[in-house]
């Protein structure tokens, strides 16, 4: 390399905007480590937000190489064609906030939103447990249920950007009430909450289990009692397992994917869930090739999947 | 044009092998009605056929222009990246058939196959109701239920080429048995057969109808008997409408299109399928997002779906 010369690599940013934290990243191209990092407090209901996301840019912002492009994930609903959050939880300050034009307009450099189930799929599809595959279904059992999919080698998003809530899938049109308001949602019968949900409903029938009725009991207090022997607690997984099984199967009908990847705290539970799952989708999926070379895996990235998932936006956006 | 140069056009072949009628077309650029055209029987269940495609192919092949590329249709189950057909209905000897490399073996010309309903979805994307759109949901509602879905200008075909089978969606886990064997799916609820049988179920139970209890009872004659103020015949179309609504607001959820498109001979009851159809998706979608600017409306392109549709694949494929 001759002498003298500074040689300028281009350098992708990516924000994780998350509930708690708000983490920048810069990457240099292929390498998955970022050159700089940095982490500070979310604080979605002080004022200043926009402030904040500017500062841990510009913290991660490189001296000497060129930014190609910022890459942004938040929690939805958002618009990813005009980059507007919607209404983000616990944020009044970003309901129909232009982050992206924003963000475009203090930088000068393009940027890319979209949801964090979204990033996340979409991260696991270049970085994580989804590389070499093309059809990839990301689903995350958390909180809620959210989804990513990638399908041909794209993100699926949708005309209003509101594609891939695989959560709102209507499994059972008389189930119970999902977060959102609607009855018989797949996050209605296998998050977090809707697991805890069943096990208080059955306690207040009268079911006999180690769990005392406590509205504060989670699917982690569910797993605990499951592991030590608990009827009701492994009945609780076995149902949240089974209509997961429903859901997937009809994600495999109309997706096709060669991967499902699971992430989210709840799909860390293992065997519990995923035996019961196991046998529902098998039992559920109507033509055997749908289960051919099919991947079935945990999610790889961890807390990184968001971050790396908005690299990956700005990167397939700007074409790298 | 100076004079003695003969100009040639490239030629896109076309054929749709249905059940009963195998059709052929070449159509030249920006031309929507074909320059030759050719219908012969299918006669599925007699030897002969791939010299019957063959010969159909020749019929329409043109004299000066060159052709481009092949597009074929078949009904499902196939791959349409390998270009073998699986395991037509009522033809032994089309099981395991390498269509596609057959055709280009025989022609020297590139060939591509797919499904009859993803190409109705394709066809309709590109020369009918969804012109303008990128983010199409075309259902077909007949014998059975079936759908061709373009999300973002790509048809949507997945890892084995057997995505997009909307019908098999399971819309309720306990729901009556499909065509498939399995229960439950969207089929076995809003087909032909499924208003059907349900009418024919209510019958036994005693439910008072103009229908008599028959066999061979079909959709049409419970429109009929609905039209005529039949409370049967209307309840088992409300029931269909309804179940309708409720994988579609769940297809909404899951791909957020811009268009949805009815085609299939169930679907041309009119109200007596939509209007149920209508109030059950407006209950079922859980964010009023999805439903702006979204057009329902019904296919246009009759029986020239399937022949414009493997058209327009042989056409994307070829980058035209």
């Amino acid at each position: 390399m001759p002498y003298g010369i500074i040689v300028t690599m281009p350098t992708i940013i990516a924000v994780d905007i998350g509930g708690t934290h708000m983490r920048a990243a810069a990457y240099a191209q292929n390498k998955q480590s970022p050159v700089k990092y940095k982490k500070i407090a979310t604080l979605a209901s002080k004022p200043g937000g926009f402030e904040r996301l500017l500062s841990v840019i510009e913290d991660v912002w490189p001296k000497t190489d060129s930014v190609t492009a910022i890459g942004l994930g938040s929690p939805g609903p958002l618009d990813p064609h005009s980059g507007y959050l919607l209404a983000p939880p616990n944020n009044p300050e970003w309901h129909n906030f232009p982050l992206t034009p924003k963000v475009e307009e203090h930088f000068g450099v393009k940027a890319f939103l979209d949801n964090d189930a979204n990033l996340a799929g979409l991260g696991e599809y270049r970085y994580g447990a989804g590389k070499g595959h093309h059809h990839v279904l990301y689903i995350t059992v958390s909180t809620g249920i959210g989804g990513g999919v990638i399908t041909d080698d794209r993100l699926l998003q949708g005309y209003h950007g509101l594609a891939a809530e695989l959560g709102h899938s209507i499994v059972d049109p008389d189930g119970p009430p999902c977060s959102c308001g609607f009855n018989g949602h797949l996050e209605a019968f296998a998050s977090g909450p809707a697991i805890a949900k069943y096990v208080l409903g059955e306690l207040e029938k009268g079911t006999k289990s180690v769990l005392k009725r406590d509205a504060n009991m989670t699917a982690r207090d569910v797993a605990e009692a499951a592991h030590q022997g608990d009827e009701l607690a492994i009945q609780a997984y076995q149902r949240a397992g089974t209509y997961l099984g429903i859901g997937v199967a009809s994600f495999l009908h109309v997706f096709d994917p060669s991967i499902v990847i699971f992430g989210g705290g709840v799909s860390q539970v293992g065997q519990l869930l995923f035996d019961p799952f196991n046998i529902s989708l098998r039992q559920r999926v109507f033509h055997p090739r749908y289960l051919e070379e099919l991947v079935i895996t945990q999610a790889q990235l961890g807390d990184d999947a968001g971050l790396l998932g908005a690299r990956a936006l700005a990167e397939m956006k700007s074409g790298l």
